[in-house]
């Protein structure tokens, strides 16, 4: 299977004359892997590898392995693994390879990312979040399964910890609801307490197109991928937090602390980015934050 | 009257035995004057009061003027003028005292300024921003007078612009509805456009006590205009801008922004606030950004 | 003009060859005129209309006259005057037409006059209605004057004292918003008390395609309005009452008791009625209440 | 046990000198029994009784039993099977007793009820239509536990099949936050197809003290029992249908439909129901309906 997958990036590269390939997982949800012992190093997987051990050894996994192998970029747009196990990070950084991941903050999680912050600031007390998502693509019957479902749950409610201090009550739900198709919808309620323990409410409903929210954070992140390998740059793509849940070895949840962490490195690199897109972040950045 | 308001000013200090006074407008909105070439300084703004013209000096711009003659810091929770006119600015820095205002940001404006970062920082164009607020208290019954909401409405709405770069089509109202009381209900509609143009919709509903949410902003204020005080500082406080719907001097809108240089103040004074309170700001900030 | 109307519609009659035409009213709301002593019969107003006085004579009243004098039924789906007043009532009366009217049910209404008698069936007592309608289309735009919404705002609010038997606040906007276009988005917030007077709250937000909900009614009618004039029924059409926000002589505004009448025509007429269309409520009626 | 409840019944009915005693249960739901062949009569019931098999008589079961054997009427609030097996059928017939259930409707089913029969009379084509509850209070806390919701969920779901006469997507979520405490706070999305298949949306929120609902039913329902005693009326009483998610013996489960019946009956008996609670939906029967 990875000389099949190695094999297909080579003959893509190939046929498109291309100096370098940025490879995008953007495949439904994995079960959630028992990741342990044996994917702590390189040599450790690679034993995996070996034995064909499927239950440890996960698609998103391998098909990580297998782009870092190639010398390509990597994003990983999903609650997968892809690479953010330990053996993979050691190999993208042997490969000198930049990459990042996990879980594209598209729609509910990034409502919240912005609005918790909001009642930390204003010391109003978070009792209970509860969420409610709906959407009827391929991705909504997967995460009907609720092993498929685990990791998104994990990483949609682990923020709210994060950001306020401490754990609110938090319930999120992801229902499989067909008609809906590509038209994911959210519905939150904040119930929080204020001043002399008053309780009030905010509720939210979120009605995105799952795939118009993704397509330009994929476009933008394989440029930023592309410009982190010409700067030579290795490892987790630590500015990239703000598109993702669950940002790889990155502890702030707000998204207005990642969004200035992207600003912040292209004041560092001192020059000014050049995405063409007028769909990308980057170009925001500049005019407002720099 | 300035006389009484003096007077009325120095007995409450007398009779507490106070070094230091911080006088709060709290008073419901008044109709918008015509602010203009009389008001430019302070000796145009003493013959007015001189001439006791009504039409130019309404009871806000009094009140200010007879805390800050009085040695008084002076905060302006409302979206009357009080000290935000060019003489009575003159005044404070004259006086050696800070202030700051205008109109506090407690509800709808509060949500709007931390979600509208999100869609700049995304790349989501608003087309149309459209809020429905709705209360019952005596504050709903005044803004009830077109006249008398006329400046509220102003500050509601040029912070989409500030934090946009941009207009988007947006009505606010505020409706008397008596049985709310001082539950002020709020209903926004965001619609935006993502990537190709695809419209998409985010719908909130915010049910906030109004009175319990101005409550603990206006005591932390006080805290900070006597801490201020203390520290010798003149004029407008701008690190308090994220109290504040419009606040004095202050150019940039959003929410995070506004609130980072609140924490920014206290790392150049180089030594932790001791607000008190727990239901403080100011000890957030130490916690999360300092 | 009434002749040129009249001639337009004997020639559409006589090209298409027809027994009979069905006129509907499916323009943008007109001012609300003064209706009063001249319009009391309709040799009254047939003098209005030799005087060519334009501000007792509306264009929708002109419209109703051509069809009524050209032996038309009618159908008023706006909420100008057209047919129902005394005059031109007279006029069908003696022409022996079926017609109805005014003001087509289709989006805040219809949910409104559905909700509003759960309210009063279970005791529920309604202390604030509140709505908010936004629309972007030719219809949102003309309602955006003050003049011309007045008759709409009358109506909607109308049928909650009706269906309630008192008058809760209710306050009702309709504001234009372009970027919606076609997609009328209506926000609703009822505010009622239960048993020892706890308040307790219910809001809906209703986005529906404007054109897409007449359009099904205005086929309906026009078959009912046919079927009438073969059964030589003359005069307002009161079981059609479901259809409309201020149904002519029908006092009941719950949209069940309406539809109910619809129901027992059918029963009395002992024949089941014919309409062919798959969407028509005809069809519903037999399965569920005859 | 049996006899126990018996005695206590016994006791009140002497402390308080009574000639008639209404049972109602209000308890929280139990888990769904296996109801079978055993429940078919009243002797194989009494056999279950002496076996004391405890897996087929639930505690409502025996309430019930003892309830109808020391003559009381009887009124089942909840969704646990009380009377409603043909054994217990049969003995309130032997008692020559009045009874009925099952399943109070007073939040997020009452709304269903009311409105699902707009979408039928409209032929709008209900695609979806998702239900999310939140309380937090014992019963909240009991629903929590799938094999106690399972009841309550089929007969907030089976109105929908019931009123549209096909059935729609259709998940509802209980979910139990304990900050809301007795707050019922639901949210439902009704996804609909008008004309030319367009889809389009209403949503509603819910916010309703649980127990504040119920009360004042449970009440009328107390008086309307006694009154059928008094008229010697046995089994169940159909026209209570309008207060019961799940009404026993009646097939339509429209709100208006059901509450015609109610109004049906007082005309039938011919002398105005004297209820004296102001509260009370027998009231608002007279003028609306009769």
């Amino acid at each position: 299977l990875i000389e099949q997958l190695r094999a297909a990036i080579r003959d893509f590269k190939l046929k498109h004359q291309l100096d370098h390939v940025v490879v995008v997982n953007l495949a439904s949800a994995e079960a959630v892997p028992d990741v342990g012992a044996r994917h702590n190093t390189l040599s450790d997987f690679e034993q995996l590898l070996s034995e064909n051990h499927k239950a440890l050894v996960t698609p998103s996994m391998a098909a990580a392995y297998a782009a870092l192998r190639e010398g390509c970029s990597y994003i990983n747009f999903t609650p997968s693994p892809g690479a953010a196990i330990p053996g993979l990070l050691e190999l993208a950084k042997q490969q000198k390879l930049p990459h990042y991941g996990n879980d594209g903050k598209t729609g509910e999680t990034l409502v919240k990312t912005t609005l918790a912050p909001m009642f930390a600031m204003r010391n109003l007390h978070v009792m209970s979040w509860e969420g409610f998502n709906m959407l009827g693509n391929g991705d909504g019957k997967t995460l009907n399964n609720p092993d498929n479902r685990q990791a998104k749950l994990e990483n949609k409610t682990r923020v709210l910890d994060n950001i306020l201090g401490y754990s609110p009550h938090s319930d999120v739900a992801i229902n499989y609801v067909p008609s809906l198709g590509d038209w994911k919808t959210a519905w939150d309620l904040i119930h929080f307490k204020g001043f002399l323990d008053v309780p009030m409410t905010l509720q939210f409903t979120w009605q995105g197109c799952d795939s118009i929210l993704a397509a330009p954070l994929v476009l933008d992140m394989v440029r930023f991928a592309e410009y982190a390998y010409r700067q030579h740059e290795v490892g987790p793509m630590h500015h990239l937090a703000c598109f993702f849940k669950n940002p790889i070895e990155v502890e702030d949840m707000s998204l207005f602390v990642q969004f200035e962490a992207l600003g912040t490195l292209h004041v560092t690199l001192m020059h000014p980015p050049p995405p063409q897109t007028s769909r990308s972040a980057a170009k925001q950045t500049h005019h407002r934050f720099l």
